[in-house]
């Protein structure tokens, strides 16, 4: 099983290889991965703006990957640039961070809280709770004060004071990371830490898994999503307008 | 990986070898599957009174599973009975078919329609799907025609003709199979016979599949459901009261 | 008039006596209650492994109800276990003491909070809003901080306390008791200390005269529930498969 | 018990007269009912500007009823006119019969439409609908094709069909009459026709009998509308300000 | 453009001269306004009953602008008093303060807080929001802890406290003006205030500005609110009823 | 007043010059309107695709639009492409056709249909619904069945058809175009046809005149929207990375 990590940000060393190494982490045995970054883009994603940037090549990417016989795409950003126009280009699964970790909150309680770096995404959070039709289960969403790319373990007491205020305060019953890079040992060192304050297990979704994990049960089972909610666009059209890249 | 299928009706072996077989069909390398049926209850589940019939005996078995050191559970029926009660009970994965499917088709489309054998169940379809949290995107139920226990390949072309008016009509963008039972051979075929007629692919969600998929993918990344959600019953209580079975 | 107090709890003489007491003290002249507790079960409903084991038990005995000429049915319990089912097998009126508080809820302002013992049971709360479809309605869930067989007078100030935060700082316009066994002197003494701190009246609403007086109501004019919505489960199959009480 | 009906439109004997005969036949023993009419307003409410004419004069009426000592007040119209302000100016409850038998049909089921004399109305309902917080529940408004004025027995035939296409084709689950003055003769034989033609009990409620049982059971009980979501107008305007009626 | 205001409160030389000053500060080039007050009313409009006491003339009113060739109407009160029932009577664009400020408030953000002078009219507030089909985006409703007609520029501190708080702690991102008298100077002062504690522009929306544009619009384009929402009511009975101003 | 218009399809004669004369149909005097194409992009907006494809240059065009001192951009498509990006980046207002339009229809009446030109855009419609925060009053949509390109005054038949149906079927009180290019003529002879068919004046709104008037109302009362909503991406990263165009 072949499956493509498309990385709405511009290639840093670092970076793409985080994504690598944590994607790679959790994929069952006999799944190959490989990763491409936008060319044109941002160093990372912050705002409506950055994601509307990423779009076109992300699309493109994905177009690329099936091309070449790639099993499912997966977008690694919360935001999901482009994934609702790169699954009407395409037949495979294109999955998002963002839909997948919310579709997994969703499964796993009854109220989820988002927590990300900064307060000025808040908006942009609860647009993507919207977006996937939950909004209404969004017991809220806080902030762990740190920019996107300062974003690491050290970040990880404020997370557990926010996480713990997210389900003593808010209602939340499951905690969403929002924030990719957040990295594969943190949300364990989180998970147990917030144990230890409330009493009692709360998950708390690492994007990544989620994204994984989906992408293989739906090439597994040879699901994709549904052509009536992503129509292909006219085939002529495509063809010769496509200059944006 | 050790799965137990728990199945809400009384044993008879027709009903639960298809069981195994169809999640054998689709379970990954490395999965052992065990199955138990519960001994008191109904051999279908066709009303809320059925649903409700079956929830003790889950339980216990859910519970049975995990002292086995089962790595999760699968209840091998839409109405999901005793998963709420049984997640209280455990701490690994426990999944219903139904939730599986509706999560499943909420990733795929952004509408969905539920099929069901009968006219009857439409009011119980609508409360699960007001249950997971998802009734704003039900775009309808729709009956075959025919008894739970009747239900087979010969109901194919009646199950097509309302997918289709499903789509059409009521602006469904993904069907999600109601009825378990339904076996593995005949998702392929409404799925087929739906593209031909509509000439775009429709996402016809088997709930066998979701459930087994996701109930893989929880076990593969050490998630489970949340104990904030599904807080432990007081343990006294629980130890010597459970007499109904 | 005949009505039946069908309790989901095992009996307890204690318990059952008090139910009888505060059921009698608001029954109108010429009805005549009776009263019935499960023989398998729990000492108290405290989570929904609790409900899900009162459910069998809870059926029968409503069935039973019907068959012994009865009026209609009142469950004494806020989760109203079984009566989905129970509506199904009869055609008197069933009403649960959880869905007729929060219908009065509903008529007596704009929003409502619920006031419970325990915070572990929120989340069963906010479900049980959500499966009568008021859950948009609810401002909030909040906990007097006993359990449930502990709930008695003494909790009178930490409840007033509580359901004056529920006020000022949620937006509630009404209070829901939601625990029974808090006694029928214990919500006129809420509600008098309430108005004496916000200076308004805001009804506290105890489910036994909720119950009661929606039971008396519906025996009067004729009304049950519908059949459509809960329908009669096929006959065959509820003759000899009822094995599970 | 004493109970007032202010009818919200111009006296005329039949009707004022017919209104008083439906209460009387479903008040319970020990009720004395007494009836007044608007001196200013409409012989039938059909409109927005119909009921904001009526409202003046039904909220100094409710006032009226409150000094002479009167347990409460029963708007007799499905629009609740004047309602929200009579709230306001009383502590005894007062029931419209719109907010009554919408109330009454969250019970009996979980979807309900509501049946009226003309399309003309159908805005108008979805707004009542909204505005008792239930436009989630709402199935359809369906029309009998006759004027308010009109409304008799000659119309069962059109209704029975109309509620029945709502029941099949809507996924209605309950009826709601939302046209007064259909009589206590009326909703029986509805009934009575729907059970033959769709093989289940399907309530059709008469907002008539919705109206007096909530009213009887809040004043038994001594419950009534919370001051905090209808807090008492600021008394000094109040009294001589009041020269619209 | 023959614009009219429609004054819902009886006339006082201040608050009216007050209210044509604010509108005609934004009016643009061209527009003609004229004023009116109801004769019978209530000095201010603090609940739902002056709001009911207000109609029967506001529409009468807005009847006899339509008459005189008027083009559109304001009715200059965030309550929207008669609003329904004057659409229902005329065909040109009546356009109420609380409708317009909540829709210009959607198109500038998400998530909205209304400020209000009083803690009384937050249930009223929250009806509004629901009326007007936005209550889902209504992230709070605060009071500046003033009478209506106390509320004036010293109330400006109070006012920007509470808009702080709405954005920091309840979400907010457009603070809408729900109290007319407030003042052509005030909304900018807040707006400033605001920025400087926030570091960001928030859109404090003045009712003044928001109805007056709207109204500008609507006959500047020839649109103006559907007659199947707001049918015309049946012309006979209005003829000869309308006894109530 | 200078409002630009961003046109966010491939430049051509026919096309922008019909957006220009449409635009400058409906502005008021004293505005001066200019016209910009994207250089990449597609001829019409027919998918998801079409609209990221467009988002980069909508975002550059709208922040040389604010830099050359513009006071508002409209972007002429009811997809809104790049509006969310577009508002981060400037303090000026931009409006998009669609949430132009939809605001409107929320003022005018209950419940709005789209009218677009092929089903495939369906999804695509009900999303711009939800994302507005509209899609519970979305009574439909429905298609005229041509392309985008081909959508003439020929197709006013089709949608006057698919209006009514809208109108008495489904429940809308409202039309909103969902097709731009649908001329200035077009919908007074929609909105005529219309109302000789059912009798009643249903408003048809025209996304080109809701957003020139929104436009000119924000302009000329110094609003614009939120900065909280819409927060200014990091400066930094927006100034060299931005090469996607």
């Amino acid at each position: 099983m072949d499956i493509r990590l498309v990385v709405p940000v511009l290639y840093s060393e670092a970076l793409a290889e985080k994504a690598r190494l944590e994607y790679q982490a959790c994929a069952s045995a006999g799944v190959n991965l490989s990763l491409v970054c936008v060319a044109n883009g941002t160093n990372s994603i912050e705002s409506e703006y950055d994601l509307a940037l990423a779009q076109p090549e992300v699309m493109r990417l994905v177009q690329e990957a099936e091309a070449e016989g790639i099993d499912a795409c997966v977008i690694t950003c919360f935001g999901d640039p482009g994934a609702a126009g790169a699954k009407e280009l395409v037949s495979i699964p294109v999955i998002g961070e963002g839909e997948a970790a919310i579709c997994m909150a969703g499964l796993l309680g009854g109220r989820f809280a988002i927590m990300i770096t900064q307060e000025e995404l808040f908006p942009m959070m609860r647009k993507m709770a919207r977006l996937v039709g939950m909004e209404h289960r969004l017991a809220s969403v806080r902030a762990a004060g740190a920019g996107v790319l300062d974003f690491s373990l050290d970040c990880v007491p404020r997370v557990v004071d926010e996480a713990e205020r997210a389900v003593r305060d808010d209602g939340a019953e499951v905690i969403v990371m929002g924030c990719t890079g957040s990295g594969g040992d943190m949300v364990p060192k989180i998970e147990e830490a917030l144990k230890q304050r409330l009493g009692a297990y709360v998950p708390v979704i690492d994007p990544v898994l989620a994204a994984m994990k989906l992408a293989e049960g739906l090439v597994a089972t040879g699901m994709s999503h549904s052509k009536v909610a992503y129509p292909t666009p006219p085939a002529a059209r495509r063809e010769y307008h496509f200059n944006a890249g």
